[in-house]
């Protein structure tokens, strides 16, 4: 129905509760790897892999800086993912066969 | 920050075509397993798995009705998504450094 080329990296991406969490902390402000990983208790080599993902995603932008790579979030802001979420609760919630739809599943129960 | 026991499987279920649009043609009402693969071209066996996928992530349910496996929308309507993403967004709108962080980037930038 809705179509966004970016889409699914994106879902993929946040199905994550570490690079959900990466993604939480660079939305207070910019961090290196190093200041990533830490927290977070995870190696430089997995925290890396992980901000690649969302890079893939464009969900967090990176910059060399010195012997550093910084980390600030990317230029999308889950747009897709909150429109495509809202036409799918809209649906659900406007569909005129709710309420048949579950009288149909209660005849079959036994009283 | 938010926590959701289920959310990990929510967003990977989410993050793949298929399965958004299976969900979206069970939005319009249930189905079984075969009126559900054959207008997306896939086989029983692969729109099986999807539909498993969905059903773990509790946004579809299904029930045997005679020999046919027939699907309808899960307990689940995306609450955690929809959650998580507004909390994001939100986060991303309020921060005050936004403007500083922007200045800050455009300073290495030759004039």
């Amino acid at each position: 129905m809705v179509q966004y080329p970016q889409i699914d990296r994106t879902f993929a991406a946040l199905g994550d509760p570490t690079r959900r969490s990466i993604l939480e902390r660079l939305g207070r402000g910019s961090a290196t790897i190093t200041e990533l990983a830490e927290p977070f208790g995870i190696s430089l080599t997995g925290c890396k892999k992980h901000v690649r993902v969302l890079e893939d995603a464009e969900l967090v932008s990176t910059e060399k800086v010195g012997r550093a790579r910084r980390c600030s979030v990317g230029p999308r802001r889950l747009e897709d993912v909150h429109e495509w979420t809202e036409m799918y609760r809209r649906m659900l919630d406007e569909r005129p066969d709710r309420f048949g739809e579950l009288l149909e599943r209660t005849k079959g129960v036994p009283q």
